[in-house]
């Protein structure tokens, strides 16, 4: 946590947005008022898996207060018109189908028809008056089930993908692929343990609180507004753009404060709904969802099977492994098991791995990007199967995971070489950690106690596209614009870079989130990639102020500007007392030079966010009677390359935890035998509470990403891939039964424990 | 109104903000609702010259519906704190006391108290509850006897600068200027004719239809944030900042749509005050001006008194003019008398010339700019003589006004020496034009009918600061942010000249107008300097992407930035088919080469916007039994540089006429002997309708600004100067009776008509 001779990195400044979100100020989705607003709603379909006969929209369209009611008939007919154009096409077609369903409905909740009102009253009302002839389908939910022959197939005209080629045969399979790495025949034949299991993990979601939401004006031009919350307004653009077919430049989203969404709000769901609302009645349009419309028709992450086997010498070296992975990709192909493929061994320096992934078609809500989307289904496999390993061999599960960490020039089974990475260092805080070399109490109340260890591995995408403008006031601060939403203080954590690089204090520069007319191309805020890459723009911007600076100080001093010399805040040339400044100083005389100092930079970095490691150490208390699992303590260790504000990768640490004990303990999409979900509610869909926590500890490791000029790496997204393995390796500890299926909840513990004599 | 080989510019595309506008969906200051909202009303003063003895803000306080109560106690002590720092801080002071009044109120309307409530008729209600006490001291409203020694003093520590000195006088009278060139009596001598009369002109208002408002918003970490319709965001924050003595980076202005300004909406009247409420309160706090305050309590145009003189010999040479000039100022020091001695004689070459104006304060509303501010009250006197002339030498008197035109190189007697411009080239056409040259028929109803013509300039300020932020769109199109209020179309005039620099169309460009947070610091949108300076900024930012798509090309194409060429809208590398595209073509790929291209320039010009001149033509009919004249027909001629949008300039100088005939023909304040407005009402101040007005002609001359790459001049301004003088003259030539105070409303001209036999 050292400040690496930075002034403001590594300091913790109260973030810019705080006054206006704790006063409730903070404009979000739902807050927006237009002049003439229409309500909108969603006509959804009961059944999981049906064919549309037909859709009669008279009885709604003839109530009073209706003003529109649309179906996928009004949008484009991708499909048809652009059949020829290859994989592209496929997915865009099913993100129209997606929005608003043709021919078929793929799970309970799809969308049918929209419907446009004076009040969201009677909106809901015209919903129930729209009348949808069916002819039900089979369905089938799970993974494997819907992977066996004769399973009722959701797409008649998909045919499979196998190793890059597609066959002739149509299944709910979209995709199986293959990465392979030397010999993993020859690496179990070396190996003295070898253990090999299997693992479900359940469809869980996001479960941020802020549900859905968009409003649409499509004005007489042409030109359509969409005011929402999103992790990427551009990327919204993208989508509307493509689903309406319509030029970009007609499209304009402006994205409002964001109440969570952890890789669930890329995706549009509303907004090509809104839009066409919007078009056929001539106002705006307001959409929002209910909670559970976010839990049945948004994207959560999905149920998988894994099977992986592990095989190690007695000395502790890893010597093969393998995985097979199927994933659920829910209604339409897309699931993140390729994600989940690149991460799965990726802590460890394995000579001989092969995985298997298929991807999977089944009748639930398509899924969607989930905090390290994949990766936590498998670090659920491997490290319990490491855990087990190591007790096997009788070694300490972080030693023997320091002794096959993974580091600089590590080849991934999935082609990259690592750089310079994080992971031994991680893991040997976690080891040297006060939390770890604690001794675990006994439990005085007749309760077991364990502790576990588990380790994970996000990517963190590529730097991406990302635009900084910037204007100096004339006090010398800035005005600072993005075009990066901020989901978790990236306003702050950006701002802070510019504020390091020009030599002034974070709170000297405004930043602000603006939409997709004032600022150039920013790709979204996901994949951690924000902080790295949209910082990376912001340093940029300050080295080009910089420069600016010096030009105008060329004329204010008459001296030549490539003399002038910029270091610790302040301009100078030579030991000339009279030609010094600090940044506010000389740029505030720099508009007497030229006019006002502004800038605008985009990039677009080579490099990539870094990989992230985290080691988590975690400890249970099971009251074998009930199942029910208490936490006492939790320790997330990390590397975060460099912490721009620590307060905020400490959150970020804090929150991915949490999410990842709801996931380990009790979250999951409980399925009826008619396809439909039936805890559709945060009463019923089991999230961990205050209650239920303790205060999760933190130790953030520094080992710089050499990509980024102050060695960012992402954070946002590995904190949430060790829990479940940790706890399930803490529960064994406790009660020497090993949980491999996710949730587990009271029941499944009570039942396994039970059973396997604990 | 050739394009003179362009392809945008001279076009006359739809503009940019007309859907919203025509629709009804443009913002507008008062359209702005935000949650938690009070309403805000002001205390002002009944008497027109006061000392307040005590203000008693606790009935009102008490009222249950009052959240807060303001008055001068709570502006900064400004002339305490800052007594020493010399003439900027007089000036800073009468802004705050403008605002609300401290220790005597100067004029009827004169704002006492704030008072901010939970809706608009509870803060009607408490204003009355304000129990103020004054000592009523004389008044005085009239410039000359403002200026006689034992004239009720407004500033008793005002002592009258002369000649650049400040003396020991204490009166009304705060600066006497005087602008000598050659020797007057000397040229007179050389002449053969001369005339001397003197004239008055009345105090009249901009008139804009939406008055003037202000929200204002301080939340708890002190940033202040004001949405408002002005014709400056950046002007406005300087003025917060300055009077309530904040950091300007704590000040954030949002200009909205703005229904009128000319010149009346820079100062600010009601933002300070909202600011000290919403800070009171810890709410936003919403005011709005109701007709009567807007015309008691803001800046009118001044009434003046003007004594010339000039002198021609027998051939039709202007040999000597002199000009006695004195304006009112209101109750602040700050008339346009220096603009109108700037402009008084303009339009020709006269060698010898003295100019003694007179900056005056009376008990009125502190004058402000409107259009081409103190030039109409000083044409009507120069061009009603040279009519004289004209007409004593026998001579045409356009002939006469082409003879002694003024050119590059002529001398203003103020100092500056024309660069090349359009004063003959102008007048000239409106000799030649259809309608100089047709008959004008008699009346068949017995009235009379009568033609007269009057030239006028204006100076047209210096470019001044712009900013404009673009970000090119992945289809080629370009959003442009801009600092500069559109009050006259200038987003189409802005957008049409950077897409005439890069070759795109001008619906190509979406310009938006954003807050002082968003873009570079952009001076006032008046001074005919919008379409010249940032105009000028946008043809800079033009350049610098034409600059970075060749960089980017140079990737795209592997030839180096330099070798290609930019022509016609096309980038191309020698004759290479392979290597050339339209800007659009090559900026849609360029994000490939390096992220996405974006750019923001400022500019701060050395030129001016280009001296503009006009010249009228005007047939009337007169009623002499009735004194009422009509308008049969009205031809304006104008040098616009180079006519961007030719159907704005035409609607300038169409509106600017309007105005000035108001002016000539109807608008006055009129006071009674309490010093009161009478006929602060549309419904008695008269504006002309368009019941009054036949449809304004006009002829665009383009002589082009060598200042601005596209050769603009400013256009808003000059076309107010001639109508008074030109229907003087029009009136002359049908009742042979020389009106020489305006208004020459019916009364005025029956009375004239009947006491000189016309």
């Amino acid at each position: 946590m050292s400040q690496n001779g930075h002034k403001v990195i590594g300091s913790r400044p109260i973030r810019h947005d705080g006054v206006d979100k704790v006063t409730g100020r903070a404009v979000y989705g739902a807050d927006i008022q237009l002049t003439g607003l229409l309500y909108g709603a969603i006509k959804r379909s009961p059944h999981p898996h049906a064919r549309i006969k037909h859709i009669d929209t008279t009885r709604a369209e003839a109530h009073p207060g209706v003003r529109a009611v649309v179906t996928a008939q009004e949008l484009p007919q991708i499909a048809d018109k652009l059949a020829d154009l290859g994989e592209a096409i496929v997915n865009l077609r099913d993100a129209s189908n997606n929005v608003l369903a043709y021919g078929k409905v793929l799970y309970k909740g799809h969308a049918v028809a929209g419907v446009a009102a004076v009040n969201l009253h009677v909106a809901q009302e015209a919903v129930e008056l729209i009348d949808v002839e069916y002819e039900v389908l089979p369905h089938v939910t799970g993974v494997l089930e819907a992977m066996e022959d004769g399973a009722p197939v959701l797409h008649e005209d998909m045919k499979t993908t196998s190793m890059g080629e597609e066959t002739d045969k149509v299944s709910n399979i979209a995709n199986h692929f293959q990465h392979k790495m030397g010999e993993p025949d020859d690496g179990f034949a070396e190996a003295d343990v070898v253990v090999e299991r299997e693992f479900t993990t359940q469809t869980v979601h996001q479960g941020y609180i802020e549900s859905h939401n968009a409003t649409a004006l499509w004005n007489e031009e042409g030109q359509l507004t969409i005011w929402t919350s999103t992790q990427g307004a551009f990327s919204v653009r993208d989508q509307m753009a493509e689903i309406l077919q319509m030029p970009i430049s007609k499209v304009k989203i402006v994205p409002l404060e964001i109440g969570g969404g952890f890789g669930g709000k890329i995706s549009v769901y509303l907004d090509p709904v809104a839009a066409l609302l919007s078009k056929k009645t001539g106002h705006p349009v307001k959409m929002t969802m209910t909670r559970d419309e976010v839990f049945e028709a948004t994207g959560p992450t999905p149920g998988s099977y894994l099977k992986v086997k592990m095989g190690a010498t007695r000395d502790g070296r890893l010597t093969a492994a393998t995985a097979y992975m199927a994933y659920e990709a829910g209604a339409y192909p897309g699931s993140p098991v390729g994600a989940g493929a690149g991460c799965i061994f990726t802590p460890y320096d394995i000579p001989n791995v092969q995985i298997d992934g298929y991807d999977v078609c089944v009748n639930k809500p398509k899924t969607n990007a989930y905090r390290a989307p994949g990766a936590t289904n498998a670090a659920f496999a491997t490290e319990t199967i490491v855990d087990e390993i190591s007790e096997q061999l009788g070694m300490d599960p972080l030693d023997f995971r320091v002794k096959n960490g993974a580091k600089e020039g590590t080849r991934r089974a999935d082609g990259p070489v690592h750089p310079r990475v994080g992971c031994i260092e991680t893991t040997e805080a976690a080891l040297n950690s006060e939390h770890y070399r604690s001794d675990l109490e006994k439990s005085a109340n007749g309760k077991v106690r364990g502790r576990g260890v588990a380790s994970g591995y996000w990517f963190n995408f590529n730097g991406g596209r990302s635009a900084i403008s910037v204007s100096i006031n004339p006090d010398g601060t800035i005005n600072m614009l993005e075009g990066s939403t901020d989901i978790g203080g990236s306003r702050a954590s950006i701002a802070m870079q510019l504020a390091e690089t020009i030599g002034l204090e974070a709170t000297d520069i405004k930043p602000y989130v603006v939409d997709t007319d004032s600022i150039g191309y920013t790709d979204v805020t996901g994949g951690s990639r924000t902080t790295f890459g949209t910082g990376y723009a912001a340093h940029a911007t300050g080295l080009a102020l910089i420069r600016e600076i010096k030009e105008r100080a060329s004329k204010l001093w008459d001296v030549p500007a490539d003399a002038i010399d910029f270091a610790d805040g302040v301009f100078s040339y030579k030991d000339d007392a009279e030609k010094r400044g600090t940044f506010k100083e000389v740029a505030s005389q720099a508009g007497d030079a030229g006019g006002p100092v502004v800038a605008q930079v985009s990039t677009n970095p080579d490099g990539s966010g870094g990989g992230a490691f985290a080691t988590h150490v975690v400890d249970v208390e099971v009251d074998r009677e009930t199942g029910k699992v208490d936490i006492l303590r939790y320790t997330a260790v990390q590397d975060a390359g460099t912490a721009i504000h620590p307060s905020y990768v400490e959150g970020q640490m804090q929150g991915g935890v949490v999410q990842g004990i709801g996931w380990g303990l009790n979250e999951e999409y409980i399925y009826n035998d008619e396809g439909s979900m039936t805890n559709a509610s945060f009463l019923d869909y089991r999230m961990p509470t205050t209650l239920d926590l303790p205060m999760i500890e933190t130790i953030i490791v520094e080992v710089p990403n050499e990509s980024h000029p102050y060695g960012v790496r992402g954070v946002g997204e590995v904190p949430i891939v060790p829990p479940p393995a940790a706890l399930s390796n803490a529960i064994y500890a406790a009660t020497g039964v090993r949980l491999r299926d996710l949730p587990m909840s009271p029941p499944r513990v009570q039942k396994a424990v039970a059973e396997n004599g604990g």
